[in-house]
């Protein structure tokens, strides 16, 4: 879905992966536990995820630079993300971006 | 494919849409079409695509928000984006961001 963000400014984490082509270590049971955690962070703002094939990105979005950070440091999130760079992820970039403007249709 | 973009800070396009269910009026030729006309475009780092049912996300990396300005007015694009209106999505949402920073793997 197409998150309901307010109006600028806000923040933009967006995650590009490349999976490994075998699924283990119950990725998407910690998808999707990553994703209900992450909505009872202070500052979550909204999530949105697509994979085609191995790409994926996901977008999330968050009030601060503060609530990004700590949600990056959240030790059940910190584990997962261990498990991507061991078991799920050939090779992901993370970008930390400020959204200035936004439109819709 | 993950962009290979430069060191921040650069802008990112991050578009989000809702497909409608019917391929119409040549969608993938058009996609791919405006993939290599953005590639010539002044300023363009690198663009991330994926697709899942119905959503999809495709972010776009520009230099400056003049880069993105042109893009968004050139000529072959606003047809396209007219096209995107009336026959391939039925929401979408364009978000304008500064990338402040990066981490890969």
């Amino acid at each position: 879905m197409i998150a309901k963000t307010p109006r600028p400014p806000y923040y933009a984490v967006i995650f590009t992966s490349l999976r490994t082509d075998v699924e283990k270590g119950s990725y998407l049971e910690t998808a999707e536990r990553m994703l209900e955690l992450a909505q009872e962070q202070q500052g979550f703002l909204g999530m949105e995820s697509a994979r085609e094939e191995c790409v994926g990105i996901t977008v999330s979005y968050w009030e601060s630079l503060d609530a990004i950070k700590i949600w990056k440091g959240h030790a059940e999130h910190l584990v997962a993300q261990e498990k991507g760079k061991s078991l799920w992820y050939t090779a992901f970039k993370t970008r930390i971006s400020r959204v200035e403007r936004d439109y819709e249709f």
